[in-house]
């Protein structure tokens, strides 16, 4: 068979993939092959949307550097990401619900110790966090590494900012009760970098950029599924249209406005700050 | 609703591209979104799958430069091309069938006279070809330009070698009764470039990355649709399996074997040659 059709040249390559050694990628490509061919058939996508699309894509992989991951942002703009993570995280009862990766982590960042200033004097509402990492039914997990990142208070991450070292970004490492305590800063809602082709798509299709004010965690410990989640702020304009679909209800939190004075760690306060306590409830591997 | 599930995920997304201004980009967008969110559910996407198609989108998009477009092979090989043209040209009666651009056209090839040779003394076994553009009812068409390339006998074009001038490449204008005549060499079966991402895709699906020997042509006239096609060789081993889908058995062409003498446009030949006579019909546009 030569002369394919709109119909016959979707079942060539379906062929073409049948001999693939492993049987899981042999049934990724032919599944991928089945709903992009259904997906330009179904627009009957011309050739300059062909072009585009190519375009589009060219722009999206050179726009990835170190810093940059703009196939992430794209992935996460078009609900893919958490549509990955509902497949791949069913909650189990007591456990924290997972969110998006996002962009900006940073493998090892830097161990700070139990109760460290994470925000590197960058301005902002001081927060306290007091966290504590269990099993799903609540049992302390020591020794698990927390990491946590989040924007400064111009919604920028460390690593979008040139020469910048880490900063609002740390690893800290439970102690025998399971807890971990550090100071930040109150994080706010952001616009993802909209600089890129991915911008241009949001723009194009007449979507703002914004998520919701949060802050990221990835907790891992022996003999768990590693947690990667957010917790957001109670409040924020963006909940209900976050640009990335991460929000769930049950990672709202709201924390407490304390009074200036003495705070935890021996810190002085000079104005009201807040406290966030909370704890996260790890999976076992499925 | 902000608890999304493996199913509200992807409404939340049709939701979000309600508001696209330009009709059909919000088709394109809210299909996509349909398919791409079928493929992974189908398939139950896991992260380190999401994580390789990331990688691999984004070395794809990072191999590409003014010389190589690896995203045009990616949807080749993925038989999209094929399919985009099956979409967008149904065949004319008397039209010539239209297949892949390819990654290797260059925009606005050199301008060679009736007659020349554009082999740029490159070996191979000499071919002449008489060519005539007509529309789909035989009228010939003076003043169309037709874009020729094709590969040297060891399967590379010019673009490919670092430092070639425009060779094997060119651009004829037809003459009063629509004919453009030109020396080459007979083309070679040729692997597509398979030192990036979608070669190590070819190598991991047990696919090979052949394609069957082939001159590519694009041909434009006033007031008709751009032919873009190629003639391929009778006798290829590849013909039945071509990388990218691209061969119709009306485009398979036999060049006729001739003596060593006198040959067209004043040229003595030591050895044989082959001629190859082709009219290409234009279709209107639609």
């Amino acid at each position: 068979m030569r002369d394919f059709n709109q119909t016959t040249i979707t079942e060539a390559v379906l062929d073409r993939f049948a001999a693939t050694p492993d049987p899981r990628l042999r049934e990724i490509m032919q599944s991928l092959t089945r709903h992009l061919h259904d997906f330009a058939r179904d627009v009957q996508l011309t050739i300059p949307e062909w072009e585009r699309a190519v375009g589009f894509l060219t722009r999206t992989g050179q726009m990835c550097d170190d810093k940059r991951q703009e196939f992430i942002l794209l992935s996460d703009t078009l609900g893919l990401s958490m549509l990955i993570d509902a497949i791949n995280h069913p909650t189990e009862e007591g456990a924290t619900q997972t969110t998006v990766l996002g962009p900006f982590y940073v493998d090892n960042p830097p161990v700070r110790p139990d109760g460290a200033d994470i925000s590197g004097g960058e301005a902002g509402e001081p927060m306290w966090i007091d966290g504590q990492v269990t099993d799903a039914a609540g049992t302390p997990l020591a020794g698990s590494t927390v990491d946590v990142w989040q924007s400064d208070d111009d919604g920028y991450y460390d690593v979008q900012k040139p020469g910048a070292e880490a900063d609002l970004r740390a690893r800290f490492v439970t102690d025998a009760e399971g807890r971990f305590r550090l100071w930040s800063i109150l994080p706010s809602a952001y616009p993802i970098p909209d600089d890129g082709p991915v911008g241009d798509m949001l723009k194009a299709t007449g979507r703002h950029p914004w998520r919701p004010a949060h802050v990221h965690f990835m907790i891992a410990a022996e003999g768990f599924q590693t947690l990667v989640t957010h917790l957001f702020i109670d409040g924020d304009t963006y909940l209900d249209s976050d640009a990335v679909f991460g929000v769930k209800d049950s990672l709202i939190v709201a924390p407490v406005r304390q009074p200036a004075g003495e705070g935890p760690g021996g810190r002085r306060l000079d104005a009201d700050w807040y406290r966030l306590d909370h704890r996260f409830g790890l999976s076992k591997p499925r």
